[in-house]
């Protein structure tokens, strides 16, 4: 048996979704079947369920954007940090292999050359910027905290995206901001992103952290063009000028854009394909939804 | 009635002295009274309550030393970061006003001309050295989720001493030690400490954050030679040679240093004695012991 933590959330219920269309028992204690941040409740609950494997997708990423986790920063450091904590504690006390869905977030830019970071490059942003917001620095602590756990998989996503219209959709965010602002990232396609969790752990690579984005990066103007170019969204879009037009909105909170290499991931045989092509496809099967 | 939190550590149980000495009723609710994690808890029980103010000095601190918080992350991030989160969001909206124990250890060094830190200046220890532990990223986490809290008043005491033996106690900690790190720092003298606490909230001064050690520096060598002049400690201390000598030991975190200017309170008429003065004061005491 498998435990899913967080299913209900937009990466955790993917992430069940996986797991069904796989054919895989596993179950997903609700916050009231489990107080994730009680060592002694979680201690007691995994002793007693044994599962194979965990996955923890809990996360605080703020209502209705990243903003958000600036106003109930106690409740994003409980959920983003004091749990994976927690698991780490009892998890690698019992043996139970996991892993934890941390972010990009705590990249900004990209080397000098153009090429993503890699995980043996220490996160410039979240640790030392004095730009990173909350949620960046919970998701920086988290891995910290992690480091030296034992049999632990930690997976860098970034901006997940998929063909249903979901308010933590990065579609579906993009078309419903006034202005956007032009910027090059690595992106996640969020059900291949889900398969790769599963896969990991299925298929047992080693411990540590993995960046988990599609492989290449994107402009937002090009994601912009695509939903226009398949008819999903009609509208013309305006750009700020700058980050500092962006950031002038009150309690905006300032946002890392990264490119991530994804090749320690595709090395164990996991590959998410080039963004583009993962990119047209969820907009072809958004035309059909 | 006073609420105090975390009576039964080494700060807390001085500021019960304290409260105790100036008759005041105060209230401390144990572990099992109350548990500072759960908002739902903290914010019935405080309702119920209505303390004229509130002191928190919860804290995790690392058993035996600091070294303990790198093993036990999570704890220590419940303790140091997430309740004064959980206060803020409860007594913030309760409208109480309450106090909360922080550290200098966020910062290192002192200005270029010598002169101790204020509060206008960033700590530049906690945020982006690479070599800051655990604990000191918790406490700095701590201050900044209560940065935009409403009502509250941040102490920054640093290396606590007092007359009685106690494994908490600097004076204890010097004389344990097989060798010791010639630094300077600013102190703070435990009750002088407890006294400055309980008389910024009675007295209703600003909120904000407020250095709270003795005016001035010590060197570990000039504590250390008190302690041989006072007939307290009869060795020949031992120095390392440099900080690399003293960090070659395993599991040893890098301890940062550093001279504070507690101005700001003396300013709201809360003035601890001078370092030295109080080291003396404290010594002759500890003789009478």
């Amino acid at each position: 048996m498998i435990v899913l933590l967080g299913a209900s959330g937009y990466v955790g219920s993917s992430i069940a979704w996986r797991l069904r269309q796989l054919g895989a028992a596993f179950f997903s204690p609700s916050h009231s079947d489990l107080d994730l941040t009680s060592r002694d409740a979680v201690s007691a609950w995994f002793a007693d369920k044994k599962p194979e494997f965990v996955i923890n997708a809990v996360g605080f990423t703020g209502r209705p954007n990243i903003d958000g986790t600036e106003i109930e920063k106690w409740r994003c450091l409980q959920a983003n940090t004091v749990v994976p904590g927690v698991l780490a504690d009892v998890l690698g006390g019992l043996g139970i292999r996991w892993g934890h869905v941390s972010s990009g977030c705590i990249f900004n830019g990209a080397n000098a050359d153009g090429a993503g970071f890699t995980e043996d490059e220490e996160p410039q942003f979240a640790i030392s910027d004095p730009r990173a917001g909350w949620y960046a620095q919970t998701k920086w602590m988290a891995e910290k905290l992690l480091r030296d756990a034992p049999g632990v998989i930690i997976w860098r996503p970034r901006i997940p995206f998929n063909a249903v219209d979901n308010e933590r959709n990065y579609l579906t965010k993009l078309m419903r901001y006034d202005r956007l602002l032009e910027v090059r990232n690595s992106i996640s396609q969020l059900e291949e992103f889900a398969a790769a969790t599963v896969q990991s752990l299925q298929e047992r690579i080693p411990d540590g952290v993995y960046n988990a984005t599609n492989p290449g990066s994107i402009l937002t103007s090009e994601v912009a063009e695509a939903l226009r170019r398949h008819g999903i969204c009609r509208k013309e879009f305006q750009y700020f000028t700058d980050e500092n037009e962006f950031l002038a909105h009150p309690g905006r909170v300032y946002r890392a854009s990264c490119v991530l290499d994804p090749g320690k991931l595709a090395a164990q045989g996991i590959r998410m394909p080039e963004v583009h092509e993962s990119l047209e496809r969820t907009l072809h099967a958004w035309k059909r939804a």
